[in-house]
């Protein structure tokens, strides 16, 4: 399989993972090494158990993800924009990141970094 | 004015460029220092006589670009999804890149990275 359908494949798994709640498929697709910058400009999260923990809280929250438009793959990196939801009961929060992952030439996730700020979320009623 | 609306002028400013082919209204948004990857993964064009370069190559070619979405900003940096057209005559070349771009305090552009691959491009007759 070429690296370029393996970063694909772990694209797809990324986004289904949240929505089965299955943290072990967010987990197979980063690599030993990894790092998490979510979103940009926030402290970063370095190594498996930092990752796991802050992929922990965004399930614990069911959070779902969708895919916005096609992935971009460009080399050994992809990036790829998507909308978030989180259903808080009475209303729904929504935020639109785009993430720019970095592979290995195994294709894992070394490092990833979600692009979304104050002017990328919102709340509204059901 | 916030950094935050200094980036989203600048990436506006950047698209319509393209529009009007409007070379110095591009060069308007960097910094003195500057860098540009063009696809990720491609040699890195550094310092602005380089970047003036490769943007007088893309306006000689009539390429049109297009936001497909919200600007995603956080901290300094900023996301873009976008589509590129280019009339070959005969049929339009399409291209959908994710671009990544780098800011300083000022609001110039310090770095610009464009995510896309073959995936990410096609040709369609008229």
């Amino acid at each position: 399989m070429s690296l370029e359908q393996k970063i694909a494949d772990a694209v797809n798994t990324y986004i289904g993972a949240f929505e089965s709640g299955d943290l072990e498929a967010i987990m197979g697709i980063y690599a030993d090494e990894c790092s998490v910058e979510d979103p940009v400009g926030s402290p970063v999260k370095q190594g498996r158990e930092a990752v796991r923990e802050f992929y922990q809280g965004a399930m614990s929250m069911g959070v779902k993800l969708k895919l916005e438009s096609e992935i971009r793959i460009a080399g050994n990196e992809a990036a790829f924009a998507f909308t978030g939801s989180v259903d808080l009961g009475e209303s729904i929060m929504r935020f639109n990141p785009i993430d720019v992952m970095v592979f290995n030439d195994e294709g894992k996730v070394t490092s990833m970094r979600a692009f979304f700020g104050p002017t990328n979320s919102s709340t509204e009623s059901k």
